[in-house]
């Protein structure tokens, strides 16, 4: 039975796995005490390399049925705990990755177990409502003690959706409805329209674009792809939109204050452009801080002057806090570290979040039903879920501790930065959301390796950049033990 | 507590609510024995009109949030059980809609209340992973047990995606890869595929295109949205790709056998035409009924006919089973009424299924991984209560019992088309997924409403059709007492 799983000790393992007589071990004598992680592990424990061989087995198995390229390891998700993911073979390891930064506080909340252990929860579970027509009596009242508690500055308007991509298509679908209707200064489509949209053509689908950076990742369906400029691989034999795409800012870190950044002159010249070649931009794109294209960061004078410019040219602007919203920059979303005046038109969502779904400024509610629809909409198991994840965060601090564990993260990694200046540079991050360069990326899977082998799961990102992406319950003490062991790694490999 | 509901009896709402006295009351004599639906209410009971003041209420709370345009009432899923959507007002209503025909053994299944409340099923509502890199222990015997077990015939292998939409948007990439592969004759990319692609130009994103169906629904993502072709409001201010339309066969009912539809030619004729303007197309996309453009059928030997047309070409053939699906035609796929020699090359499908996927052959699998993937890849708590889900359609004989009640219900349809044959034509269907035409879209929304206070939830599709979407616990009981309602509502408003 999963609850057994809080009570249970592993005092010895911390002992065991860090080595402390490695070489290059300082950090030890700085670990913060351990508080109020009554439900989280001791610390890594390692009995196979990864994967292991039951893992083999499983992946095997799994081959028989899908593709398994991309397979890392199988999990024991019922033995996993706060910050620990364990493995099928038994393999305990500090998780610094979080299924792609989906996991906001940790495995197996013991908070989220009693949820789900309540019975009038039930229903919620096994009837899956077509949210748009028929919704459940609590939805206002869960969409308002989740999503809307903590909307950002400006919004109060929300819609759910089942996943990332899907959020994103639609915010790009309601930006292009919102912009066909301010260019006809009405919202009541010709005949025309109605006609020629039905079979793809213009007036009806219109030539509008959305533009975006390189090195910009928003998703992989086809609307998300034709914006998502990070690796090749997931863009290839898939056709495409041509939509203008700016160059994103190449920063030195740490970041200097008031850097201005040419690439904002470069995004009105696109959006001339575009314009120009009958294409007009509606809406303009970007991630706080570019996750899967290799945490690349921007300056918030940036950012403000592209808000600015995208409504000097009447384009929605749009963030997508997939990865980055959901605390773990140490505000609830990455872009209030911005100062904006004028909020964003769109903001995002998914991962963290447990469902998907963007805000959106009154103005970008579709004129009439069923522009924006599915059958699902979102999922109120996930909105339930999300309800005690935000108590959990309130209740425990996890704003503040995360960035305090930002802080001493981000003060390791220039220690080591330092120390390894050859191997290690540009160390860079806004609360725990952190990342670090590597020399190359065979030094980088190396590292990667080497660190799981130690009990340590860490994911790449960019060409050659290592992610930080721990859950919001990661604390100083779990810093000060991720850093003495990728210090062992460091000295291993160098 | 939610498992309170099963044991209710509500035994003197039948007679309450039939109004033996209407005219035309023909069908209580031939009422089926209620048996086995222990779970079920035994009709509807009306207290209010609907939506009643309490959903006016929630719908008022929930504009503040949100679009509610398409906002019919709000539920109490909790005291729903079996065929009976109750809601909020204490209307109970016998669902022939289903959400959006999504709910596939009813509500508040006694078996599915009790796999959700087993404590050894918490870890997989509270840690939702990310499939594609790190599933849980059980994946692969849970995926073969549910989705496995059901494969149309010659297909093996299956990806779980969230969302019916997302679901078809994977399959398209997964024909595109195929055919450019197909196209170079090995699986090497340029460095100009490269390149290009990241910047969503030819040749890394290729000018390909996916054949569809006029009157066709795919889904309201872009790639989709540029394959579904039924209401204007779907597609309407949303840029789209130049993509072959092919008309739909349009049918008498009785659908006679052996017809052979011009279709066919068409469908040549566009993909020859395609391949001349430099787009070809690289898979085929239809739905074995075309259900939201209004229940359109065509023969077997239209689709046999499509298949080979779609091998001949060198272009996938993709049936897109997200509606059809799960048991409602009385088989587990709806094509495989058809009786196809060589098999489709992908099968996707959702809502009844509960998790979104696709079904495809070996040499549709991706070569490489993370060409098809995202962060969640599904959902492992939904493939948990669609395997018993499946559990309860074997045990309980679904399939036979949907193709007994689907006989109920169209011999019904065909003698109240006989009675007013002013009001109803074009009674068609395969098990319980029928359909009927209203004279006009005026009279067959008034009958949708007049149906509904009077205890009937159905649904509309095309210009002027009702359509059937009962759950499979939906009997020949319930055959008999919604014709009995529905010819009330008939004559009623003749």
């Amino acid at each position: 039975m999963a609850s057994s799983l809080i009570s249970r000790q592993f005092a010895f393992s911390l002992q065991k796995n860090l080595r402390l007589s490695a070489p290059g071990c300082r950090y030890v004598s700085k670990a913060a005490p351990r508080t109020q992680v009554e439900f989280d592990y001791d610390g890594p424990s390692m009995k196979t390399s990864v994967p292991g061989p039951r893992s083999e087995e499983l992946t095997k198995q799994l081959g028989q049925i899908q593709n398994v390229g991309a397979i890392n390891f199988f999990c024991n998700y019922e033995e996993s705990r706060g910050n620990y993911l364990v493995d099928v073979d038994g393999n305990r390891m500090l998780d610094i990755y979080t299924q792609i930064s989906s996991i906001p506080i940790g495995y197996n909340h013991p908070d989220l177990l009693k949820l789900m252990s309540n019975p009038n929860n039930l229903s919620t579970l096994v009837n899956r409502p077509a949210l748009g027509i028929l919704p459940p009596e609590n939805f206002p009242e869960k969409l308002t003690e989740s999503l809307v508690s903590v909307a950002p500055s400006g919004m109060t308007r929300v819609q759910t959706m089942a996943c990332g991509s899907c959020s994103n298509e639609n915010a790009y679908k309601a930006m292009f409805i919102w912009y066909r209707n301010k260019e006809r200064g009405h919202n009541n489509p010709s005949e025309e329209d109605l006609s020629s949209c039905i079979i793809n053509q213009s007036p009806g689908c219109p030539e509008l674009s959305i533009l975006s950076f390189m090195g910009g990742f928003h998703g992989r369906t086809m609307g998300c792809l034709a914006t998502t400029h990070s690796k090749a691989i997931h863009k290839l034999d898939v056709p495409s939109f041509d939509w203008p795409i700016a160059p994103f800012p190449r920063l030195q870190y740490p970041l200097e204050e008031f850097t201005r950044e040419n690439a904002q002159e470069e995004v009105e010249d696109l959006i001339v452009k575009w314009r120009q070649k009958g294409k007009p931009v509606a809406g303009v794109v970007i991630e706080p801080i570019q996750a899967e294209g290799g945490d690349n960061h921007a300056s918030s004078d940036f950012f403000r002057g592209l808000r600015d410019i995208a409504r000097k040219h009447g384009c929605a602007f749009h963030v997508d806090e997939v990865q980055t919203g959901g605390g773990t920059t140490g505000k609830m979303w990455a872009h209030e570290h911005w100062g904006l005046e004028d909020p964003a038109d769109i903001v995002s969502f998914s991962k963290k979040l447990l469902t998907g779904g963007y805000y959106y400024k009154d103005e970008f509610q579709a004129d009439k039903a069923y522009r924006i629809f599915n059958t699902w909409m979102g999922d109120p198991s996930k909105n339930l879920i999300l309800s005690e994840v935000l108590n959990v965060i309130r209740r425990e601090n996890l704003l503040e501790e995360v960035t305090r564990s930002g802080k001493a993260l981000m003060n390791g990694l220039f220690e080591l930065q330092a120390q390894y200046p050859g191997m290690l540079s540009s160390a860079r991050g806004v609360g725990t959301f952190c990342a670090i360069d590597i020399c190359d990326d065979e030094t980088r899977n190396r590292i990667l390796n080497t660190a799981r082998d130690k009990g340590i799961l860490l994911g790449g990102c960019g060409d050659r950049s290592i992610r930080f992406r721990p859950a919001l319950v990661f604390k100083e003490y779990h810093v000060h033990l991720f850093l003495n062991i990728f210090n062992d790694v460091l000295a291993q490999l160098k």
